[in-house]
């Protein structure tokens, strides 16, 4: 059996640092699996990743001691199941915004009785254990993503859910959704709104919030606010930046 | 026109024996095709693939005389379509708990007026033939899986939806999903039950019913229970087993 | 900012000719980008790819002024959105039947507040510009696919979808749906009926009216009905054709 | 067992028309495998294969009775040998340019005592039969490219070469090194006394002749010379010409 | 420091047991690394993979203990430096038949100064560790290969080359090779005679002697020999048999 | 025609700054060439792509004006000949010792009769033109690598070496040659002799000196001393350093 080390960090009151995923490659996921992350999410949504480079992935991220996650494109129950047969230690999904859509996530996380999960963990039952059977339900993380106008007016519900790990707050698309506008504008205060409204949920709840920030910034801003599941930039931003302010400098040398 | 060799062999009284594939490679799946099965299934639930990899994969197994069939992970029609364009010769979708769902699966397989499959048999008019247009509602294979206890309940509508070939029982989950639990306990005879059940409706529905076993025990028991198509284990289940058996006799001789 | 370049053709009175990939490569692709086409459309409803070879062959295409489409082989939000946030310019979708089949397909095209699109389009950052957010609802084109009889009875509807772009016919979809048979019978006219009836809705409403065709002469006629967008064949139907006809040339010198 | 079906064409005194794949695809292979040609080459020389897609490519062949040849890059036994383990009937080995370079190559297709390639047929094993160590030295084979000055100069000795089973002239090269130009420009005769020769020296020596052709005259005039395997363009040369072709039909019509 | 787990079992007297990869695929590997050899040996020689594929196959090794090496398909020191980056602890080298070969081939897995192995150790400063360059030489395995007439009479030589770890006999090759036949004839005892000269050479010059056996009883012979280092089979052939006699005992049974 | 833009660069007495890849990944491949380098790197030695990975890297690199170079893992003409087919507009080669071993490598890079390279230039008539092979001679860059004490050695006779562009120093490995080590310590000024002489012939031969640095310091001192072609990193390097970093910030937050 294979604790879920997340778990472990938020019971003692730590905060998980994830890693975020989007080259659909097996050595960059080794890289960042081993630069220091609690956890690494394989993204399949704005991720560029087939679900068999997914897979090989997860295998790459299995060599270390970083928790793997996945979010998926859409809430697709057989995309869902896949990822966790795949080695998925839970998984993130876009775009819940009302309470259906939130037992239907949760409950393609969950064998029965507890929801609807086909029974098969092929890789799981390597990586995981022979006996993922009997502790998946337990182990495996559901956190939802609340990310639209709609979602924080169902946000009381949406965190009822029974089996729902956690709340992952998807800011962009937030803000987007909320302003029409992605660009850090004056929103009256709009977002931070609704970014507290959805904190005191999960805290109601006994849910984990999490959120994705885009700078270390906007991570201190989080943690201090109480999230505990910090996602930062992905992979290719990173080399996005890193290789452009190089690049510069050695043309500024000459 | 190919003709399906599997009504064929159903047409004689005969059963279909199915190996299974869950490792993503076309090397593993010419081996399988060759190992003597009717037909093999490239699993796209439980199994590793992208979906342009089980078309290699049905490529490999077109060289041989097995029959390739296809499991999707859900129903859903794009992807059902997809495999049936790429070369399967039947499909079989999990979790169909109702007839709308049995409706929705067959009609994905059928061309109309039986049903809303699109025209663009890409490899099927290699493979099968220039004229797949014209025989392949007639030759491809809808095969329902049925493997919860609603689906149990549903059985008979399930089964009277026209132009659907078969019903797979997922013993797995059917277990699971009746008990609570995938472990062989007692279960005051529901799994045999439910399984006598749905063996009397495909009969009386002219339905080739069908499930997977775990061994040749239990493929004994199914056969004189009246299964026609039988599928057993997963090349990943045989060569974990035969390796980690190999490995220990080694270890045994020092 | 990357201006969409079919627009701009349409704006001119022009008429887009479109290549239509079904081998998953990225040599094919690059090729065909390179052989004077307007435009080639990346198909993942009847080609072969799987989502991250369509990718790689959105890259192909991107070393050509070629402006990369991509076909969806289902109404899914998910599939619909990464082909976007992987470098496709617009979206033509299958089997749209009604209204609300429009919507949803437009909407998934849609950032918000037009839509319901979900914000980090990775590659387009850097195919399309680090801007792309305020221009991607202008010059993104959602296309919708009018193939059935039921959507030529809601063609109407169909077409005031707002910020919809074009109707695409699947020709061959089409006459099956109306006919029964894929074949070219005399169907009293009911084919060409309601491609008229399709025309005259897509004038109306200031849409682009588009069709795939088989060949030559069918081009023809379609342009001078008033068709605006052509789709020839598909890259292996021409490979296939050619390598046929050289095959025979040579066997009959001897 | 296998036999090979180019010997028993050539027993009769036929001529060979064989298909050449540059692009790197299993779909394309299996197209261009059933439009009629009597071989397919793999060419690992200027197509753009690795070696896993060149033996899936493989796999695709044999779904036909097209006789699969694997052309390599260089001289080396290694490349030689997985070609040949992963299913190639035969090897095309370029720049053979001496006695010495094409013994080391025919010792590399021919295992003892004829040669010296290392046994372990992986995928013959299940393509050519479990005989294949039987038989493979009679059925592979082995043909050396003749395209350089240095390699006409030594023609006779590079014909003597025991086992070796024919000369395939590549005359783009051939051209190139005789004449420093790949045009074609009167070059006094100098390439067609070449090839007169190479023709001359495999009649005497009883070897297969074959040559490389851009187009179905030249194709013609090989034949009426005497050449018995014949190469023509390749998958990327037709397809790139065809779609020129037709997306210029097209614009033509506006 | 990753320390070599082979050197140390050997250190104990131990005999290291080695699963062999043919299967290009992750999976595949990572359930073979799981089912209890003490290493595996991707086989770039007779297996059907990519040196990509290869690299991410010692990925899906490192999730476990088992020890990753690699067999290259030739004494190529680009390969050999390539597959120890990539995260091979040692390489078998195949086909060496005199003391210059083995020089060349161990030489390509040292750096200097006692070899010319080039420095840019990509995968392994993560899997080995960032000190990878100050161990290196110490703990990677160079094994080569015996398997020719000509090998085994220029044993003495071979094995006095500085820095080599082991000799792995190829017993078909090197049966064939004295023989001129694979099967398994009265030679009058020339392999066995082979055989034990080379184990007493490694025996004098304390190499390790190693060889690959087809079944258990020639493990157990070829262990009560004295050699250390037992190869079996390989994951195809494994997958091969269950397959072909579980499939026939389903036939069995009707 | 495409002519080659580094040697305009260096024409205008300009230096070229290049990115090096080693991530197999078309993805990071096309960020990286977006960066800002004048030219990237397929670094085939230390990198981890197959061939037809490379291919399709160079395909993602020929979305910019960036030069698409490559690097061979070993000086070895069926290599060299297909990455310059594949689009490379030039060709790094490591460990060129000797007179000899250059004239062998520049050799594979010229069509006769300055070389023996192989004419096919698939993609190249594509990417770089119809008339490629008219000024392929011309426009390809010939760059061998400088980094034993050997070639340190034989420096003037290698660079004599007609129609070769450039000297690569590859620091690390020449580091290593000369002192038996990889670390920095006090060698008496042995590497910066060497360096300097080498920098020394390439003025009086007018070759372009080049040189890998690991970080912006050393490339100043590099472009200072009169380096024109400055490599610094790679990809994964740069990745492994940013996430690092960052999950590191991350962690001192809490």
């Amino acid at each position: 059996m294979r604790k879920n080390k997340l778990k472990e960090i938020w019971k003692n009151n730590g905060t998980v640092f994830c890693g975020w995923l989007h080259i659909p490659n097996t050595w960059s996921a080794e890289l960042m699996a081993n630069a220091g992350w609690d956890s690494v999410t394989v993204d399949m949504q704005h991720g560029l990743h087939s679900m068999e480079t997914a897979m090989q992935m997860m295998q790459a991220i299995s060599t270390t001691e970083a928790v793997p996650l996945a979010r998926v494109n859409w809430n697709t129950p057989g995309d869902i199941m896949r990822l966790l047969d795949m080695g998925a230690t839970g998984i993130i999904c876009p775009m819940i915004n009302t309470k259906v859509d939130c037992e239907n996530f949760v409950g393609a996380c969950r064998y029965p009785p507890l929801g609807f999960r086909s029974f098969g963990p092929t890789r799981q039952r390597i990586y995981a254990g022979a006996d993922y059977g009997d502790f998946s339900n337990d182990e495996t993380l559901a956190i939802a993503m609340v990310e639209t106008k709609e979602a924080v007016e169902n946000i009381e519900q949406i965190c009822e859910v029974k089996s729902l790990d956690g709340i992952f707050i998807g800011s962009g698309d937030l803000r987007l959704s909320l302003t029409g506008t992605n660009k850090k504008t004056d929103d009256g205060g709009m977002f931070e709104n609704a970014v507290d409204k959805i904190l005191a949920c999960c805290h109601k709840n006994e849910i984990i919030p999490g959120i994705w920030v885009p700078n270390i910034d906007q991570a201190q801003i989080m943690i201090q606010k109480g999230f505990r599941f910090i996602a930062l930039q992905s992979d290719s931003m990173m080399l996005n930046a890193v290789a452009n302010q190089l690049s510069q400098e050695l043309k500024n040398l000459t």
